[in-house]
């Protein structure tokens, strides 16, 4: 890890910078496969699967006895854990539903937002050596308290040609209508352009590799809606004193598992405090089954020491962090502080952890400093708000001739004309 | 026009198909635009306004005494029609204002959203015959709504090197913190990367022609967030026998005299007003000055009879239209079965020109299809909704071993263990 102490503001551009992340050497493979499965549909998926996943697919889509089988092959345990947190999840959604108000903007002019869900949508389940059950539930319970109403996912399947039983079950209580085994760009694809078996989404949701991130950036310039450009994962931690240095050194070691190429980025006024989280990074991290990459992730991990907790935030929000953790003894109004973060955790029991699986926010969140634009995946990622207006005889007085007005300053006569044509007919 | 009566369902699709857009044949010279902007800041947007303008720029910036020279020049009448626009646009986007509540989503864990304004955005306004003031109210109004510190406005100059003053009175009005001069690329790159004039910007709003659409999206891919895609400006009416012929073919006029490729749709179901409507628009076509241009996108327009208003809101949500008129006796009933739709205008008086400039709604909005997708630009375009998150330790208890069980199953130790932790520590 990097210890900087006490830098000055003119390093902090330097301090936050990313790796750059560009996967467009990627753009002609993902296109090319891309094409093929526009072309090909199923067959091409199918080619594709028993290339890149070695499963040989007789048909893609996972069927209700195939979800029963991983019904009871899932621990009860898990089933539990997945039905608490898919309880919080869904509460937490929930609370977000939108109700429109009707708004005079002036008298006989009434204009209102309208939330309707996202017909269609997809969401991507990578596959790889842990399944990302957690990431169904987070994509899955939303589109449904939404209303979308079909909410398909794509997932690889392993060699034998079966999804994990963990992502089923979690696909099961999230609400989700048709799992396809489709993994990389080739599930991209098939739910961008439609194949016989998969639906044409309308927005894909989900997380990826650089294969997936660059077939969903294409796709996205001009058939299908992403959730959120994709970057490695990152979080940052501030602590004061009060701090758990065990609990903080635990926190920044999950971030650190996660990938070689994971951000963490740990700011303290503290210096003995920096000291004893250090000693215990390296403590546990003997203990850990990812240890290699933990450590490789580590070794470009930033422990930085500055003067006030003030200092502190305005350095985090120049990094604007997918995870901010403050862990500090007057969190509350450091809070109040936070400009640019994905998800804010606060106080010693608010693990990164929590969020991941099962507080009930998000974890599909803004990486890379996208958070200074974007935020994470919530319930109006699946809705648009639509607007309505209605307009009286009193609406047509009042604002019929600034209309007329402008259109024609704008030289848009046949706009003047439309309104000028309701404006006399009042005249009559 | 092309009439079509009574289609069957299965033609839908071939109906509602646009035009395919595809600017990607511009990208190597974008991109050339684009990387001179980056390496070369403010001499490189300067050489190409002389370039593409014509204009010699000594700086890019609008000065206080240009803002209150154009203050000078615009008319009374257009003024109060600003401020008039202005009060009902800031109206309608203050009441998108998103208070957070905080979640218990289970005891002792508590779960929150917060919007946070986006610090700087970017707002483009073209050029060309007419100048965009009313674009400039719609982007700029909600920008200062929301909080964004900084509100960055590129626009082209004339040959002389001036702004239009309509376009400088009414960021005046709207809040706007610094306005540029400068089109098309070199505008976009400039917001994206930042010049020594410039502010770099984290998300970059309005129209353009298809060099600044394709500048939008390559810059979308690393830099910076866009509002939406964006493609030729469209309406869809759907009219029964109450329907006022003059009004109905003055809106589509409207719509027509946008661009070469504007879309129109009309359905009715009613053959007489598809006939009166018809006759109409050739009426009133003979009397408007960009006659040439709405009579190509007319060309291509589609009237369509169909046998049920059922059938007709269906077929207009399987086209997804940027702007829905809806001028039926039972527009109220219709309008609850809008799924698909950028902004909707009901009722004989609210023609798209209200929208357009007065009634308070955007007029930014989802073009060619995006709508299945997309929202138009509002309040909630220039925030973010950051989550927050707090456990006590009874949430611990509640939530703990299910995070610990779901992090084991995905094979994320580190994850467990940072939760692990603090379980145990409640056992001591």
């Amino acid at each position: 890890m990097k210890v900087i102490k006490y830098p000055a503001k003119e390093e902090w551009s330097e301090i936050v910078k990313r790796p750059h992340l560009d996967v467009s050497q990627l753009n002609a493979t993902v296109q090319g496969v891309l094409d093929d499965v526009k072309n090909h549909g199923d067959e091409a998926v199918k080619r594709y699967e028993e290339k890149f996943d070695h499963a040989h697919l007789d048909s893609l889509a996972v069927t209700e006895a195939e979800i029963e089988e991983a019904e009871k092959t899932v621990s009860q345990e898990l089933k539990d854990a997945l039905h608490l947190a898919h309880h919080n999840i869904a509460a937490f959604h929930h609370s977000q539903k939108f109700d429109g108000v009707k708004v005079e903007t002036c008298p006989g002019v009434t204009c209102w937002q309208k939330s309707v869900a996202i017909e269609k949508v997809g969401l991507y389940i990578p596959g790889g050596t842990a399944p990302l059950f957690s990431t169904v539930l987070m994509l899955a319970t939303p589109a449904k308290i939404a209303g979308c109403k079909e909410i398909v996912l794509c997932t690889p399947p392993n060699k034998e040609g079966k999804v994990n039983p963990a992502i089923l079950m979690a696909a099961k209580i999230a609400g989700v209508s048709k799992i396809f085994k489709a993994g990389g760009v080739q599930a991209i694809g098939a739910m961008a352009y439609g194949t016989e078996s998969v639906p044409k989404v309308y927005k894909i949701f989900g997380p990826g590799n650089q294969f997936v991130m660059a077939a969903k950036q294409q796709v996205s310039l001009h058939d299908v809606a992403i959730d959120m450009p994709a970057g490695p994962s990152e979080v940052c931690l501030i602590a004061d004193e009060t701090a758990n240095p065990v609990f903080a050194a635990a926190d920044l070691l999950s971030q650190a598992e996660h990938g070689f190429d994971s951000q963490v980025f740990f700011i303290t006024t503290s210096e003995k405090v920096l000291d004893d989280v250090k000693n215990e990074v390296e403590a546990q991290l003997e203990r850990l089954p990812r240890k290699e990459m933990a450590q490789t992730s580590l070794d470009n991990s930033k422990f930085i020491l500055v003067k006030t907790e003030e200092e502190a935030i305005d350095l985090c929000n120049t990094y604007a962090p997918e995870h901010l953790i403050i862990a500090t003894a007057d969190y509350e109004q450091l809070a109040e502080k936070v400009v640019n973060a994905g998800s804010v955790f606060l106080g010693n029991y608010a693990c990164e952890s929590a969020g991941d699986y099962a507080s009930g926010t998000n974890h599909t969140l803004p990486t890379h400093g996208y958070a200074l634009a974007y935020n994470g995946v919530n319930l109006d990622s699946y809705n648009r708000k639509i607007t309505f207006q209605h307009l009286t005889e009193e609406g047509i007085r009042n604002i019929g001739n600034a209309v007329v007005t402008m259109a024609e300053n704008e030289q848009l006569e046949a706009h003047a004309n439309a309104m000028r044509l309701r404006v006399n007919s009042l005249k009559q």
